[in-house]
């Protein structure tokens, strides 16, 4: 089947806002086997609406709008399609009764404006938006479809799944009925070195199609099996999974969504293991990883920052000699950064890192991008170098993972 | 003048990249005064690129396609255009000459593929690539024009500014010749809340354009004054600043395209201030933001997160009964984390926070949301109560970004 998608908006054409539904709804269709034929953006006009609509009808199966339902003057989507196709406008009672019950709930001053988003095209069918108060419709087109939901992504992001898709699939019978996707994130490899490490894998044969999704520092695969029995698709899914971790298994540390800190928030809860950490290059983004979990109060004890030498001489114990002897960035310091918040903390793990972020402060020695990451536990300590060479954010931002992955190792081999 | 845009890859129509290049687009010619018609996005496919080219000329006068300019076989960009308007292609010497130059200075061996990179349909004007390997080009088709760029950002980022748009003024002399552009950042305000207070501003007549970039927890504006003299349109500009300034100055950090944190540490530096930094709810977040400005080492000396109680006891010597009596989330708390970091680390000024990201931990006295950021110097300390209501991240982010506005203010109080 053929999908066109139409994002509505002044704010996209002006590049006020990016247009990031179109890649959703295309990602989500392509994971139910369909193709994505054409994707259009297009300002709040009637009769550029009406025009383009009719062109994307002569290419595709149905049509997914997004935009242009809110209850402003500005907004016409509605109208326009209505206007397209030469339909009257009828006013849903149960939308309206729904949007006035908001009204009420929120004390909010009704006003009369509102009761446009109550308005369908005659013959459209009502899709409920479960988070916003702009519904979207469906409207058969002789043997077409034409979709219109709201353009707002959280609302965009759960309509399309729950609303569209559903009346696709009951207006379109698909002879392939089983798609089971699996996500497997890594670190480590650069897209074109993963590629490169995979492609001898004939996922074809498989009857699997391979998605690569970079999401600095990671770079994420999502593997789509399809067959027309469940239990086929997943041996093959089953099979290409095996294939890639053969290849990759050095770098993989998800099957599926979770996060690199969620795996390790698990890990540390399950075995009851507390953390600090102590932080020079990558300044407070280790603990700020660590802290995007709910709940990490149980595992988290405290993390220092200590930018100056004074901090790592005070509150970590690394003796000045040794800073003064092998410098603050060195394998020296970093261990005893990790031994000492482990101490002071009284926790089970120390985790640690010091590095020149850049641009300034690299030497011949130790250019921009020299990292240490230090693991302590109460017998042992693990030490890394590393040289990267992106810029200072990016810098950061790798070393941090860096670390979560020693610590995740750490956790997983235990 | 009336802009086409045509972004070209399969990578698109299945979801795995997102298109940033359109909206990138859409602003920078928006900028010029021109105004962008339609944007499409089509896959890798001879016929399609062809029909959808001559479909956008039927509006634009211009169009601009990205992407497909790659050395690989589904790389036909380049030739789909000579087709659709029946040119053949050239070989252009110097690019070719360019590229094997490349080659050699890299030792990679010369695969005769790469020629293809040097191909042009006739009549092409060669666009140069500062940043790739990639040329584009401009071919004039009757009174339009149609350029085409590669796809990767950083070389349509910098291939639009430097190549395309120079070439469009040539080709289509504007009477507006001068656009002066000034970016106004702000803190505290919803972007419904800023286009309220600005709603009575009439930027028409003074024949500026005002433009809306959120980025949480931020908003963004970008005024663009257009006049035949520059005298004017700086007269115009500043007018226009003066108004939105008159209407929002509570809540402006930045004229320009300085960070928050840019501000900050230019701040420090010249008042050769220091500081440190206490944190709970946002979990090292602060500190990152501070220690992203390179050279921060000068004037941020550490960073605490202090997550446990243990922690804000000993380290910032809290006292237990006053955790015990307010909270670890109260006022109290928070003036006492930022004067015991502050004399801990003998700096300047101490910053703290401390509050109830969420999902979890809230109470119906101190629900989530709840977020005291106290500052302290040698002389006093203020604390401010907010009640965020986003999610755990973002009351991260706007905790932080409410911390670095009380800093920011002190800093140019003071």
């Amino acid at each position: 089947m053929k999908i066109g998608i139409l994002t509505i908006g002044n704010e996209l054409m002006n590049g006020r806002t990016a247009d990031t539904n179109s890649s959703f709804i295309a990602r989500e269709i392509n994971l139910q086997g369909w193709q994505v034929e054409i994707m259009m953006s297009v300002g709040d006009d009637f009769a550029t609406i009406k025009s383009r609509l009719h062109y994307l009808l002569t290419f595709a199966d149905a049509v997914i709008c997004t935009g242009g339902l809110g209850p402003t003057a500005d907004d016409i989507t509605t109208a326009a399609i209505a206007q397209a196709f030469d339909l009257p406008l009828y006013t849903d009672q149960a939308v309206l009764q729904g949007i006035k019950d908001k009204f009420t709930k929120y004390n909010l001053r009704w006003v009369e404006n509102n009761a446009k988003q109550a308005l369908f095209p005659q013959g459209a069918e009502v899709i409920a938006n479960p988070v916003g108060t702009a519904a979207g419709f469906v409207l058969p087109v002789a043997d077409k479809l034409v979709f219109v939901i709201p353009g707002v992504p959280s609302e965009t992001h759960r309509m399309l799944p729950e609303g569209v898709i559903p009346i696709l699939h009951r207006h379109f019978p698909q002879p392939v009925e089983h798609a089971i996707k699996q996500t497997i994130k890594t670190f480590g490899l650069s897209e074109a070195a993963v590629d490169e490490r995979l492609a001898e894998v004939n996922f074809n044969t498989l009857g699997v199609s391979v998605g690569f999704y970079p999401v600095f520092p990671e770079n994420h695969l999502v593997l789509i099996a399809r067959s027309d029995s469940r239990e086929k698709a997943q041996k093959n899914l089953q099979k290409a999974q095996d294939e890639v971790t053969a290849r990759l298994h050095d770098c993989i540390f998800s099957y599926g969504e979770q996060t690199l800190e969620e795996i390790i928030a698990a890990a540390l809860t399950e075995k009851k293991l507390t953390i600090a950490v102590a932080e020079s290059c990558t300044g407070g983004l280790i603990a700020n990883r660590l802290t995007d979990v709910s709940g990490s109060s149980i595992y988290f004890e405290r993390g220092l920052t200590t930018y100056s030498n004074a901090a790592k001489i005070s509150m970590l114990g690394v003796p000045a000699e040794i800073i003064e002897k092998h410098g603050a960035v060195s394998e020296e310091t970093a261990r005893l950064m990790a031994e000492g918040v482990r101490k002071l903390a009284g926790t089970s793990l120390g985790l640690s890192s010091t590095g020149i972020a850049g641009p300034t402060g690299g030497t011949k020695e130790k250019p921009v991008g020299t990292v240490y990451v230090a693991l302590a536990d109460v017998n042992q300590t693990v030490c890394r170098h590393h040289a990267f060479r992106w810029d200072r954010k990016r810098n950061k931002q790798v070393s941090t993972e860096t670390a979560l992955m020693m610590l995740k190792n750490y956790l997983q081999e235990k």
